[in-house]
C-alpha cells in the first residue's frame, strides 16, 4: 500500500497541544499496521497571520490539495480580533478553495457521558444523529454582499446541482444508518428552502427505502432538545446547519470529544475538532484531546477505509473514559498527556 | 376613559377554544373596575381563506388599524396546507401592513412547571430573559426573491434605521430589567451583522449604564441551553429571533403557557400565544388557555396600562397553576373550560 500523505494545520491556542496528543496516538496506534503515512506541517488561521499576514497562504492551499486528507485543529482567538482579515475567514477560504460541500457532524450521546448533559437522561436516551450541512453556499458565499453606514445586503444563493450533491452525502449515510432523513429548512418564507424541497421530491425517488421528512428550522430547534432522538439524519443548509450542530452538539454533555468532517466530490476530506481554541485554558496541559483523537479516528475510516484501525482507537478511547482517565471538562483531574498516554496504552491492550 | 376597542383574530384549531377563555376571563377582570373595552372579530388565517380565500382580507387590515389592540390566536393546519395562499402568510402580512417591526417573547422559568423542562434544574435556577426579535425587515421580506426550477435566491437586508428602531426596542426594556443586552448576530460572516454591529456601538453610546455583549447565533444556541441564566435581553434578527425564541421556549417546559407582543412605532399592538394551532387536540376541550390569558395579562400591561388588572390576572393563573388545576400538557388533567373556570374563581379570592 502507498504511503498516504496527512496535512496538519496544528491551530491556536489549544490547537497545537491536541493535535500532538492526536498525532501520538496515530503514530502508536499505526505502528506495527499497513497503514502508512507522512505528514506535512501548513500555516494556516492564527499562526499564519502572524508569519504571513494572511490566514490561508497560497502555499496552504496548494500543498492540501495535494494531500490525502487533512487534519485541522482548533483556530483562532483574542489575539487577532482586530486583524484585518481574521483567522476565521481561512476557514471560510479553504472550505471553498478545496471544495469541501458537505459537513458531517455527528451527536452521539455517550452515557458514560451523558451526565454532563444539560438536558435530562429520559429525554437523551440513545441519540445518535448526524448534521449534515452544505458548506460552500448559501448566505456564506452568495453575492452580492454589501455594506455602507446606512444598509447592507446579504444574499443565499442555491443551485438545484448543490442541493442534490449534498442530499447525496445525506441520503447515502442514512442508508448505512436507520434510513431516515430530515431536511431543516424555513420553506414557509424562503425561496431557497422551496427549491430544497423540490429538489428533495424528485431526489428522494431514488432511495424508495429511506424516510424523508420535513421541519421548519425553528421547530428544529425545539425538537433538538425535547426529542433528540426523533432525528437520524439531518440535511440542511449552511446557516441553518451551522446554528443546529451547535445546538446539538451541546447535548452530549462532552463538547471535547466531538469530531467533524468536511468532504468534497474528490480532493482530500478535512477533519476537525468541533470545539474552539479555547485561549483560557491553552498552555495549561488540560485541554481534552479526545476531539483531535476522535477526528482521527473518523479520517481512518472515512479516508483509508482503515476500519480495524479506527475500531481500535475507538475502543482505547472509549476504555480511556470509562476508567476516567478524563480532563477537567468532563469532570476528571488528568492531563492532555495522561489521557493521550493512556489511550496509547489501551491500543496495545 | 374611553372605551377600548379590541380585534380579535380567532384563529384556527384550538385557536377560538383559547380565545374564548382568554375573553371570559378579561371580562371578569374588568367587570368591577374602570378598563371599558368592546371587542371586535375579524377574519384571519384558515377560517379566513375558507370564506374569503385569502388569509387577510383587506377588511382585516383596515379593521385592525383602527383598533386599539389585538388578540391573535394560533393558526394554520393541515386543512390549508395545499392552499394556494397559506395562513402563515397572513401572519407575515400582517406584521407587515400594521408596521409591526418587534416581536417580543419572554422566557421565565417558572418553578411550578420547571419540572417539564427537558433541561436540568440546576441549570435553568432563575432562567428569565426576554427575546427582542426583529420582524418585518431581513430575509423575511428582503428583495429580490426568486426560484426557478434550477436555482433560487433570498436576500437579507437592513438599514441603520431599521436596526436602531428595534435597538431602542431592547435597550429600553433592559433598564426596566437587569440592564443586559446581548446583540446575537453572524457578524463574522454577514454584511447585514456587521451593519448591525456598527449601529450598536453607536447606539449604546446613550444608554452607558447598560452592559452590551455580541454573541454569534451558533454560539448563543449553545448558550440558551448550557447557561440560560447568562441573557437578560436578547436583541437579534428576524430568522435569527425566530430560531432562537421557539428553542428558548422549550427550556421552560410550558409551551402552552408562553404569550407574546408585536409592536411598531404607532398603531395596535399584537398579543398571541406562541404556540401552534395543535389540530391534533383540536376540539377535545383540553388546550391549554393559559398562553392566551397571558397574551391578555400583557395586553393590559403594555397597551393600557391596566398594572393592577393585570397583576391580577398574573395572580389568579399562578394560583390556579399552583393548585395543579391544569390540562395535559402540563401533566394536569384538567379541561380548558376547568383552568378558566378556576382562574376567574381565582380571580375574585
Ligand atoms: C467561524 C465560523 C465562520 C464558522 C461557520 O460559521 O461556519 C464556524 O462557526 C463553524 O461552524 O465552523
Ligand atoms: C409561520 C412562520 C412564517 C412564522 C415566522 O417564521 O415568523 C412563525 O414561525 C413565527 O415565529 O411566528
Amino acid at each position: 500500500m502507498s504511503k498516504k500523505v496527512i496535512a496538519i494545520l496544528r491551530g491556536d491556542y489549544i490547537g497545537p497541544e491536541i493535535m500532538e496528543a492526536g498525532l501520538k496516538v496515530l503514530d502508536a496506534a499505526s505502528k506495527d499496521s499497513s497503514f502508512q503515512y507522512e505528514t506535512i506541517d501548513y500555516p494556516f488561521g492564527g499562526a499564519a497571520i502572524d508569519q504571513y499576514s494572511e490566514p490561508l497562504p497560497q502555499q496552504t492551499i496548494a500543498g492540501c490539495k495535494k494531500t490525502d486528507a487533512i487534519l485541522l485543529s482548533a483556530i483562532g482567538g483574542p489575539k487577532w480580533d482586530t486583524a484585518k482579515k481574521r483567522p476565521e475567514k481561512g476557514l471560510l477560504e479553504i472550505r471553498n478553495a478545496l471544495g469541501l460541500f458537505s459537513n458531517i457532524r455527528p451527536t452521539k450521546v455517550d452515557p458514560n457521558l451523558s451526565h454532563f448533559s444539560p438536558v435530562k437522561q429520559e429525554i437523551l436516551n440513545e441519540t445518535d444523529f448526524v448534521i449534515v450541512r452544505e458548506l460552500t453556499s448559501g448566505i456564506y458565499f452568495g453575492t452580492p454582499r454589501e455594506q455602507n453606514e446606512e444598509k447592507a445586503l446579504d444574499t443565499t444563493t442555491y443551485t438545484a446541482q448543490e442541493v442534490k450533491r449534498i442530499l447525496k452525502i445525506g441520503f447515502e449515510m442514512s442508508m448505512h444508518r436507520r434510513k431516515h432523513v430530515t431536511i431543516v429548512d424555513k420553506a414557509n418564507v424562503l425561496a431557497t428552502s422551496k427549491l430544497w424541497r423540490q429538489v428533495t421530491e424528485e431526489f428522494k425517488k431514488s432511495y424508495p427505502e429511506v424516510t424523508v421528512d420535513y421541519s421548519y428550522v425553528d421547530a428544529a430547534a425545539m425538537k433538538i432538545i425535547t426529542q433528540p432522538t426523533a432525528f437520524d439524519v439531518i440535511i440542511t443548509a449552511n446557516l441553518f446547519g451551522d446554528i443546529l450542530s451547535d445546538e446539538a452538539s451541546v447535548l452530549t454533555g462532552s463538547l471535547g470529544t466531538i469530531p467533524s468532517m468536511s468532504a468534497g466530490t474528490d480532493g482530500p476530506n478535512l477533519y476537525e475538532p468541533i470545539h474552539g481554541s479555547a485561549p483560557d485554558i491553552a498552555g495549561k496541559g488540560i485541554a481534552d484531546p479526545i476531539s483531535m483523537i476522535q477526528s482521527i479516528e473518523m479520517m481512518l475510516r472515512e479516508s483509508f477505509n482503515e476500519t480495524l484501525l479506527a475500531d481500535k482507537i475507538a475502543a482505547a478511547v472509549q476504555k480511556t473514559i470509562e476508567d476516567k482517565i478524563i480532563t477537567p471538562d468532563l469532570g476528571g483531574t488528568a492531563t492532555t498527556q495522561e489521557v493521550t498516554a493512556n489511550i496509547v496504552k489501551n491500543l496495545k491492550g
